[in-house]
């Protein structure tokens, strides 16, 4: 059984007055409305999201959302929980239910509202997607993690924080001409040097931002112009101090990304657009690594050297990513393969010319949890 | 593909030193060695859990438990949470993915620690499964909710109090044989009478207790003795006020258990054993009668008339149930079909004489969330 995409929609990424339900309705309506759907005739229901109960206080996404949105026929409907890949696992849970025969027409929706906290409080939320155990209690949050994998990246790897200003710059820049991002301004060099250390060697302009938004996708047994050819998973051992000596490399992603290409039939040089978990730039170049577009250690000029642009040779974020666009945790998955079939549709705001092949790569905590997707014209 | 159980394993229920990812791979470990499994031939892992990240502060269980259980190949692995059904919702995703041809052998753990907190912050936690945003506001917790139900149920449908006490009495019974219940002893009329009202019409003996615990099985597409031959799920609306009329109809456990009896091909009165989600006695009466072993009005007599007893006509919670063996959220679905498999095995500790086929009935927040599943010999 082919998996398709019937419909998308998604809420502007930002932050917004409204709770995790009316954002959710929002995405969900312009993605039946997309699908010419009605809610009675979707099947099934995964919900992605990483941490309502702590954000708002709701729990038990699956019931909230099946009332919220109006769907019928006492479907079957849960919430699935991966950190920051929470919407791509619950994508693969999707995708495989209608793999697996089991239903015809299944909706995703990726949610997260995070600014009904404050910022330390969503920094302390955000934690508890690292080891809790080992990790958490020597004090370390999401930025150190990344700051430890960049600072390993530019000593042993290669690189400098230039390249890293590169990356910031390209993704402002796409999202510049992306009306859903957050951030829908460009940077210069002055201002990402300008703005304070957050981890070092990260600055603030490395960092994706605290956002409120919901994206959402129906997928159908039939047949779309746009095909979900594969939704494959990988994990990896939790804590820094349990990977290898190379604690920059994202293990979980190079897995995930070999299942996605053998089970789609690609290889990674066939890939006309890729969107990435950029969290902080460092993570943009080392999934473009992970995924083999780039050798350990070339992925951090890729930026510089224009590549990565909208119209350079591996176009990657062009939506703005998380850096830009935002990075409402939940949503975030679900919002990059919105992206990449806004680029197969050849409707994209920074159109790749001509794509027909497109992947996306979520990862969840500091790299243990990997989503790899693979979308193309059918 | 048909599914079967290649292993089982639990910790005992109760209050425990252990933290959630201890007790994991205490059940985790007695499974595999059960099944005759080594950690690198499990494909994937399902997680069933509530609120980790509340209880501990940690989120993220899918890797965590990865790296604690000491699982190789980085497989799949990722948390499923439907409040109090999350350990059968856990099972529904792992049964899916061997139907559905997607893995060979799959491990569900099922795991809450909850006594990491004081009771009036696991009261607030709990909340977190009913609606965040209409009914919790005004002040309701669980206790409320069911109290809700028992009361429009004594009122407008029939039974009393002492009918619920019965309950009471039987599960504590039968969990005094129990070595793995949290309240390994029997309790009278008058303990029940004589405990304080926790939201009228029940009293403490009408609750399931705060537990800690966890529960793992391993699925499998080789033939084994005993086959969960369904495990289907379906949802209602979450808030009281969005239900019909009668408010003690349970109707997502009718429509899950109507799907499950389907995909079994068998009828409620071919179940010679059942586990339902006693979180209150009141919740007992309401899956018995929702799942058509009686009608609406009867169940509430059952225990009475000692039907529900390990030796009566319709076995009923034979482990002691929520109510006395303990309620550790997430592991709570996963302890459930393990009593079910030892029941089929002949080796439960109040052994249903010639059990054939079991039924497990795990249900979500005050009703919204319910995953049936039928076991049977093979």
């Amino acid at each position: 059984m082919n998996v398709y995409v019937a419909g998308t929609g998604m809420t502007k990424f930002g932050k917004h007055a409204e709770n995790s339900m009316e954002l959710s309705v929002e995405a969900a309506a312009k993605a039946m409305e997309d699908a010419g759907i009605a809610p009675e005739e979707i099947e099934e229901l995964y919900v992605g999201n990483f941490a309502q109960n702590l954000f708002e206080g709701q729990a038990h996404l699956g019931p909230a959302l099946y009332g919220s949105l109006g769907l019928k026929n006492n479907i079957k409907a849960t919430h699935v929980e991966s950190a920051c890949a929470s919407g791509s696992f619950a994508l693969h849970e999707a995708f495989r239910a209608i793999k697996g025969g089991f239903a015809k027409t299944v909706m995703v929706v990726g949610v997260e509202k995070m600014t009904a906290k404050t910022t330390p409080e969503i920094t302390g939320i955000l934690a508890t997607a690292g080891d809790a155990f080992y990790e958490a209690p020597c004090g370390i949050t999401f930025p150190g993690y990344y700051a430890l994998m960049a600072s390993y990246y530019l000593k042993n790897i290669g690189g400098t924080k230039d390249d890293l200003a590169e990356i910031a710059i390209k993704n402002h820049y796409h999202a510049s001409k992306n009306p859903y991002a957050q951030f829908q301004r460009e940077i210069t060099k002055e201002m990402y040097y300008g703005s304070p250390i957050i981890a070092e060697p990260l600055c603030l302009y490395d960092c994706s931002p605290i956002s409120d938004g919901a994206a959402a996708m129906i997928l159908t047994s039939e047949k779309k112009d746009v095909e979900l050819a594969s939704c494959e998973a990988a994990v990896s051992r939790m804590a820094l101090a349990e990977r290898g000596e190379d604690i920059s490399w994202l293990e979980g992603v190079e897995i995930a990304g070999k299942r996605a290409y053998n089970v789609a039939g690609v290889a990674p040089e066939d890939i006309d657009v890729a969107e990435v978990h950029d969290c902080f730039t460092i993570a943009e170049v080392q999934n473009i690594e992970a995924l083999g577009f780039y050798k350990h250690g070339e992925g951090i000029k890729a930026a510089k050297e224009k590549e990565t642009y909208f119209d350079g040779k591996k176009p990657v974020n062009t939506d703005g990513g998380l850096k830009a666009k935002g990075h409402p945790v939940g949503a975030t998955g679900v919002s990059m393969a919105i992206e990449v079939v806004k680029q197969l549709h050849n409707e994209a705001h920074n159109q790749v010319k001509g794509a027909e092949v497109g992947l996306i790569s979520n990862v969840g905590g500091s790299g243990p949890s990997c989503v790899v997707g693979i979308l193309r014209r059918s």
